[in-house]
């Protein structure tokens, strides 16, 4: 894979030793994650929102209702910026100064289109779902003519994107290394509880081993 | 408290059922998180950039160093979008079409403010610290003149803002609950690992409570 070309925008300024620019690390945080913050702008102002993603390829895909104004407003082709961020600790220092993150990010600027035919926008919607949950698609009913209808799903070209990533202990200044202070990282990581049955559910199925061991692990 | 007053802007549109406007409800979450997603616009492109924040009262504090592109641009005094998301779990609905997340979100719009008073300032670097690991800050070395100056802080009226929440089970279309599918929510949560030894510690400091037993519950 071939590296992503920092650009004005994207190259990382303030401790540009935490910048990567490979499309594989910048694909790894990608299929890690599963939602991002969409940033774009409406009547002057920036609106962050959450929302699910899935790749493919040097693709990302975002969907959202139809009516929905964030999605109606990115398929006018206007500049956005989605960013995905995980959360791997927290860093405490000796000095308050260099506590920090531990933390993966990706950064991805460019204009999004609206996917319009059919086959893609069935083929996005599963990779949605399977992004998520893997194996869950084959297990549920598929999406109706009007609920794809009712589904808007936008491609943005992953071409203009940087990772940052900060990890490992804190970074103290010299003189504070000798302090009697715990210095240290408390690790944080997102951890799956037991399924919980819809209550209405009829009796019979038993949750799936991808809702009983749920992963973010890929092969 | 007394609730937000939902403008033309933070008024949630789709599923508005959805909204919280009430400040206690935007309090908690805001309590809660500690990692926001930031979004403004430079040279006409939106940016949304991942970092820490605090609360006191009716002001959002972020922070960073003076150095950066975010801080300088938005103490500039331009229009601001503060997001923080909370996931709690997975939807895995009888359909694709209802999958969905369980979450809490708050959206602040608004212009921030350069704190430069250095009582306040210095009051909001301990609320940073406090805010992420509640007990720290009377551990650590404070910071001296010079770090103070390094740093930028901005203050965010808790003016215009919104939450968003979705909790609970799946909602399925009516005929589909006879589906023989499994369906339910994966609760997902945030959860603290064994603290890591700075490889730099000299012999004696043990991991204080606060870092062997993180937890975001607050009283």
């Amino acid at each position: 894979m071939s590296p992503f070309t920092p650009t004005e925008r994207t190259q990382v300024r303030r401790l540009p030793n935490r910048g990567a620019y490979d499309s594989e690390t910048i694909f790894r945080i990608l299929d890690e994650g599963f939602l991002c913050h969409v940033g774009f702008v409406a009547d002057g102002q920036p609106f962050v929102i959450p929302t699910g993603y899935a790749r493919s390829g040097e693709t990302l895909y975002i969907h959202g209702s139809a009516a929905s104004r964030m999605l109606r407003t990115l398929a006018g082709g206007v500049q956005v910026c989605v960013t995905v961020t995980l959360l791997d600790g927290l860093v405490l220092a000796r000095s308050a100064f260099h506590h920090s993150m531990n933390y993966r990010s990706v950064v991805i600027l460019g204009r999004a289109v609206p996917v319009e035919e059919c086959e893609e926008k069935m083929k996005a919607l599963e990779l949605f779902t399977e992004h998520v949950v893997r194996g869950r698609w084959n297990d549920v009913r598929p999406p109706t003519d009007s609920e794809l209808k009712a589904t808007t799903v936008l491609a943005l070209p992953l071409a203009e994107a940087s990772a940052k990533i900060r990890t490992g202990p804190p970074e103290d200044d010299e003189e504070d290394y000798q302090l009697p202070i715990w210095a240290g990282v408390v690790p944080l990581s997102i951890v799956p509880g037991a399924p919980i049955h819809d209550p209405r559910l009829i009796s019979g199925p038993e949750p799936p081993s991808y809702a009983k061991k749920y992963s973010r692990q890929r092969p």
